[in-house]
């Protein structure tokens, strides 16, 4: 933990909130025990906009103002920093903060998009659903790529270990997944643990929303597991033009990326990648 | 593919369906090679129930009726069999089937909560939002296990295998989660792929509901990934007592299932298992 402390991770994540203690029974062949085990916390998260309930989401609990924060963001419902007076969370009948809701305090002016939760964003349009109908919807919702980036081999292959250093809930749970953000040269800046993918990201997101550091250029986002499509709106939405991941990306993941031009790779594994859209260097 | 064939995968579902090749960049090392290579296909699907728009999932293509059906059945919008007539694609303008598009026709006089898809199911009591409260909402929802189940030890140990051989697009890709559903004999009776875990046991469900097989007693499922909160639900709303997985469960998910009756076994590994709820046999 000091070291992950070092590299940024454990500002405002505490092991207690992100895991649990139960009792379990281990088997192994003819012989069980009893023993304690770590498992990864999961719980309500209740985000609200100027006090109206607008998603409730499972979340490991912590960071929950990133997750909020990056949550409105990567849905479109909110754009600038500016737009956010506070977060804070409810109260209830005692005066104590309720830890699963969260109350999103718009700056006076602020014009959001409720509604973008509760319709259907991806109405079918006259050419029917398809992927490349759906892409175009949420590509026309964000800003494109602004400069494509094309980093070196080199600099990818050193990442998965410097995630798996700073990811210490995963450690104990096997249970979470973790994003993590690079500068250009591989440099860690963030990394956030959870067990839904997208909440992961939209943590980092919102660590950079509240660092106001978007749209995220140059930056390259490391996800611990699979790449759908989601995972790629997310990171346009952030304006991150490169995604790699340990794991395998679809089909509307790579059509996406291909689409918008962002740089994505899938199962980074030591000195292997593979490329599924844009270049690297060289 | 015979193989899986053999064992009832096959039918309904064609790699082709399932998979996309792409052209990528391999890089290993220095070296780098330009291939074909084979992806999960991920595609969006809208669910229509008498030609509204209910919601619009990323999914692999392949046994859509079942996702739709079951889709409709673990998020509590219909109950039974009777309640749907039929399900069909629809067509475009020039009379072609539109493979994105599903419409779920009603049978005459069936009543179903289409509200329950666009509120929010987990409004925050006068508890406040928590777990505890999240669980008792959702299992309020559903009949409870009638049964609870206890199979043996040695049954569980050799599900894993017995999916890994079915699992056939997934080896080609290995961007699919998988759902599995075993009789108390450990008999493999069917198994689904989807780039979403909650779609793979979707389309399971579905397969039981269109069988009239619901509730699932007496049966284990057995999924690839983790299990979160939903998995327990969707595995609630249909009836199944116990839940095996080869990864981590969350907090929830055993909260789910201890407060529900059912059993939890994760980290499913050779003869190595963590029973999290319930117990086996013996």
């Amino acid at each position: 933990m000091a070291e992950a402390g070092r590299m940024g991770f454990a500002a405002g994540m505490s092991l207690s909130k992100a895991t649990r203690t139960v009792s379990i029974a281990r088997h192994e062949g003819a012989a069980a025990e009893v023993r304690d085990d770590a498992i990864a916390a999961e719980e309500p998260l209740e985000i609200r906009v100027g006090g109206h309930s607008v998603a409730v989401v499972m979340r490991t609990p912590g960071h929950d103002r990133e997750l909020a924060a990056g949550f409105l963001l990567t849905e479109g419902i909110v754009r600038r920093r500016e737009e956010v007076y506070d977060l804070k969370y409810c109260r209830d009948d005692g005066g104590q903060p309720e830890e699963n809701i969260l109350d999103v305090v718009l700056a006076p002016g602020a014009k959001v998009d409720l509604a973008r939760l509760t319709r259907h964003v991806f109405t079918s349009s006259s050419c029917g659903v398809c992927s490349k109908a759906t892409i175009a919807a949420v590509q026309a919702q964000f800003p494109p790529i602004a400069q494509p980036v094309h980093p070196r081999r080199e600099v990818l292959a050193a990442l998965p270990d410097r995630l798996r250093t700073a990811q210490a809930a995963f450690a104990l749970t096997g249970g979470l997944h973790a994003s993590a953000l690079f500068g250009p040269a591989g440099d860690l800046q963030v990394v956030r643990e959870d067990v839904g993918r997208h909440n992961a990201l939209d943590k980092v997101v919102g660590h950079a929303f509240f660092a106001e550091r978007l749209p995220l250029a140059d930056s390259v986002l490391l996800v611990s597991g699979r790449v759908s499509f989601e995972i790629m709106q997310k990171a346009l939405a952030a304006g991150i033009p490169a995604v790699v991941a340990i794991s395998a990306p679809t089909s509307a993941a790579v059509e996406f990326a291909r689409a918008g031009g962002q740089l994505l790779v899938g199962f980074l594994r030591g000195e292997r990648m593979n490329v599924y859209a844009g270049t690297l260097a060289g």
